[in-house]
């Protein structure tokens, strides 16, 4: 099969490595707006050919859109446009209700399929990507109803090779599933890290001083807003309503605290505790 | 050296361990009001023998006190009301102006070395022991300058056989310093945790969708109360107060997001994103 992959970056490059370790992918044209990610991506042996646009997607029968979600939302009915029936179009975002959206009268809409691989890291650019990184991970497809069947086979396939286990979800649901799962996780580590940063200001301190609990909790805080901004505004509602929980949930332990009520801050802590059960099983 | 080791759980353990492993200790004592633990420790050969406070004591150059803060704070007097002249002990608690105000004026105060090693996971027990686990982490030793000479050499060298990097720093630093290295990230992540909990009622849902993001950020949350409240007890004041500016830097993303101010949002990551540069070092 032959795959054009729009945005060859740490999704991007991940996704190609795997698929031509598969060989799933026999040829893949990388494309991209950043030549410097693109020159790397073909030195890596990531792509096997820089294409533009037209000429990619032309050669290509799948066509894999993982690039941030608001230039993702804009290209894709572009995409949808050059394509014929005999030719699918995947994306990767973490949002799924936007893109779904951009292009429920678009005359191809069957032949997009909209997924969320639920992996990703702090880094970015072709040099992060990581053959491995999708095992064992969940691969969410929305709105399957909305796909042509061969190009829903075709994308379960693609989802098979990167070793994900799939699920189905409509992008409404995906979008409050993910706001608590991954994007208000996001922000909290943003939060972490502005707090210490506005706290401390010996920078050496915090270096020598950062235990590994530390750096778990803070490791997100490193992921480039390029990517994360346009996610959080695209999910705006579900993660300003996640927030405001979470902060409601801090907010009891600060009166746990204020007021001694230890027996309280057990509560909570025991509580919390729970999620080893849930995530350990 | 002969050693006891009161209480022989995750960081007991993970010292009794390294330090056999480097010959530093000859034999150890284990010391644990949790006979479960303690029969476990000696199955593991992380301990030699089993002992009661007064027998291990009597027997040992070095004592080291592991367990939580309260009971260390209240048992330490009773430690040094037992050794001679030729005796040390050590302690390594994660907040240390409890413990070195209760025996401020003791009269063998200089045979004490307030030790906290930046290390510990979210699990318990002497089966959740690792002897590599301090290799490359801090030690901190606080208020030197109370300690005896020779008191303070030993322990020096213990640090070194654990492969950790000393730090001196006085009790009151130290407890400003780690509110927000590391008791903040508790609270986020407990609180996390609990925003999961309340939101997400179908468990299998957070199961099959928890990304490696998640879980690294919620990870902490699976650390136990009798660890963390009395941490946060005698921590109070520098919690609450590194916990007002975490909930006041959350405020700022939900008002970016509120007002549709994606420039601020991008500024308040773009912040964040500097943490990088100070962990990567």
């Amino acid at each position: 099969m032959k795959i054009s992959i729009i945005g060859v970056g740490l999704i991007g490059g991940s996704i190609a490595l795997k698929l031509k370790q598969k060989k799933t992918a026999d040829f893949i044209y990388g494309i991209d707006n950043n030549t410097e990610n693109l020159d790397e991506a073909l030195t890596l042996n990531i792509i096997n050919e820089k294409a533009d646009l037209k000429t990619g997607i032309q050669n290509s029968d799948l066509v894999i859109i993982a690039i941030p979600v608001d230039s993702a939302r804009k290209i894709l009915p572009e995409v949808l446009d050059l394509i014929s029936d005999q030719q699918t179009v995947m994306d990767v975002g973490s949002t799924k209700s936007g893109i779904v959206n951009a292009v429920k009268n678009h005359p191809k809409r069957s032949r997009f399929v909209a997924f969320h691989p639920m992996w990703g890291t702090e880094n970015h650019g072709p040099k992060s990507a990581i053959a491995e990184s999708f095992s064992g991970k969940a691969g969410v497809i929305c709105n399957r109803e909305e796909s042509a069947e061969d190009a829903l086979e075709l994308v379960e396939n693609i989802v098979k090779s990167l070793d994900m286990h799939l699920i189905y979800m409509n992008a409404e649901d995906h979008d409050i599933h993910t706001a608590y799962i991954s994007h208000i996780s996001h922000i909290t580590s943003y939060a972490l890290a502005n707090t210490v940063l506005e706290k401390e200001k010996e920078e050496d301190t915090i270096f020598q001083l950062a235990s590994s609990g530390f750096s778990s909790t803070v490791r997100l805080a490193k992921s480039h807003p390029e990517m994360w901004v346009p996610i959080f505004k695209q999910n705006k509602e579900n993660v300003l309503d996640v927030l405001n929980e979470h902060i409601s949930q801090l907010r009891k332990f600060k009166s746990a605290l204020e007021k001694d009520n230890f027996e309280y801050l057990e509560e909570l802590i025991s509580n919390a505790n729970k999620i080893r059960g849930i995530l350990d099983k």
